[in-house]
């Protein structure tokens, strides 16, 4: 989001957890396979449309910032990995998505129905391998985020009414929504760790989430310039009320009110429709705002990192937070 | 099954723990509890749909029977009624089933997207109740339960190529799909017996569970005269392929065998297809041969009881087993 400073790449923090990024890949494979023909193949499927393992990556350096040592950190971060996965899943199927990072979804593939029972098998199989580790404290971490993720989701559906939806409801959104996990990452990442360090963790990853989702709600609206030309604007066009727009909505003249609301009214909004909805967002100062509330809440992140001794680790930490606000993508 | 014993009802069997059972049903309600004004909505439509409570009555009896007396017997029944409430949310929406229990399910109601976020939102809290309960050994058993009912619901979108579909798949099938859960709710009763004990009633559980879904499978081509005065042949109909169809098939002669396929070709069967399979499969012996595996297992399910000391909790264990394969609904 600054541009003086040379842009951290993901791959540039991952390089020296390379080997233990690759356990955890290991363990997360082990943790699904399943002895039943339809579950392996739509593992198979998964593998393919896996994502960047920024939440593993987070656990780990948690783990080693703290110094902590886990012997236990690649199978949490496969179960963290998992339980995203299994999300994702779920996510997909509600949604009736087909594409995920130009994968097709597992809903598209198989079906819906497969889609349901698959995020239910993942979850569960997430739950037996906490259960093998003998410890009640990740689980205990592990089923609250869940379970916030749940509400979460319930709470998306409700995002649609731009003059109802207040900042304070976006904000429990992107909490439960996307932030618990981050967060939970970093805590468990930190079992091993003293108390405040632990909790210094757990609120760092909670503000790094936070960032997180604004930024993301905010490529919908600037969209990568090098690769598109253009916003996407798909929140837009599936009448996703996010921070760009809540911040924007009072301080626009009547008129683009009614071109807002005409938007939110048309099933399928045109191209052209998207793009004087995003202009007007962004004259009215939407996008300077959720830029300024990503910047606040990755400082308040970055003073989470005081309470934990120097070391690579943390400075990898410092530059997840650089990672998360300033991608184009 | 048997005509010369009176029925046993439920109601019967659960009178004497009537107290207990309401005491499962307070938790039912603080677990699930949410300051979410949608899924609090969504909550008391659940217990509108509720079920018998036959899993937290075989929990409680198991409680009794073996004299452990587990302070947790409440709670513990309260999350295994949680979690068969949260795969049966699934499995409407997997189904697009529109009644359950003749009321409208929660994916008829609301939409299918909420069904599959409420199931997550069920089976999580499930989880952080088990965790709050300070004791890995339940986790264990149930996490264990739900991952295998996952797979039985993958099993059952295999079921429907009565050619290819074995007595062992079905076996395997109706093991997962039902019988785990109830064999769940026994062992989780036992948790502070002796392990034989606790051993019994896991078997005791499986051969009850598989017995109960056999009889299931047989109303279905069997009806209840009683009621509507024909068999609903609706499994025929979804084609699903059950016990006696797989008993009947290779006693079949060509020109029945031909009924068969085309049924299961056919995308909506008429009436009077169905009610001719369905005599094709009681004339070749396969209502017969159901019943007879359903009492062989009522038997088995009889045997585990004798580690069990005499009680009234014994015998109502006992009763459970006539409950089930005598029902006529």
């Amino acid at each position: 989001m600054s541009s003086q400073t040379a842009p951290v790449s993901l791959g540039d923090l991952q390089r020296p957890l390379r080997p233990r990024l690759d356990r955890v890949q290991q363990e997360l494979r082990r943790i699904v396979e399943a002895d039943f023909g339809l579950i392996t193949e739509v593992n198979a499927h998964l593998f393919q449309m896996q994502g960047k393992m920024f939440r593993p990556t987070l656990l780990l350096l948690a783990d080693e910032a703290t110094g902590a040592g886990d012997p236990r950190a690649a199978t949490l971060a496969a179960v963290v990995e998992l339980i995203h996965l299994a999300t994702l899943v779920h996510d997909d199927s509600v949604d009736h998505s087909v594409l995920r990072r130009g994968m097709p979804t597992i809903n598209s593939i198989f079906s819906h129905q497969i889609s349901v029972i698959m995020g239910d098998y993942l979850y569960s199989r997430a739950v037996i391998e906490l259960v093998g580790l003998n410890d009640l404290e990740p689980l205990r971490v592990l089923s609250r985020v869940t379970n916030e993720m749940t509400v979460g989701e319930m709470r998306q559906l409700l995002a649609h009414e731009p003059l109802h939806y207040s900042e304070e409801d976006y904000d429990l959104l992107i909490r439960s929504k996307t932030a618990s996990l981050l967060s939970g990452a970093c805590e468990v990442g930190a079992l091993l760790a003293a108390p405040a360090e632990r909790a210094a963790l757990r609120r760092y990853g909670m503000a790094l989430g936070m960032a997180f989702q604004i930024v993301d709600d905010l490529l919908d609206y600037v969209g990568d310039a090098s690769v598109t030309g253009k916003p996407s604007g798909s929140d837009l066009r599936e009448h996703k009320v996010t921070l760009p727009l809540i911040a924007a909505l009072p301080r626009m003249g009547p008129a683009e009110r009614q071109e807002v609301e005409a938007l939110m009214r048309t099933p399928e909004p045109a191209d052209g429709q998207i793009q004087t909805v995003i202009a007007a967002v962004a004259d009215s100062g939407g996008l300077d705002y959720a830029r300024e509330r990503a910047l606040r809440l990755a400082q308040q992140a970055d003073g989470e990192l005081e309470e934990l001794p120097a070391s690579p680790a943390r400075e990898a930490l410092r530059d997840s937070i650089a990672y998360v606000v300033d991608r184009r993508r």
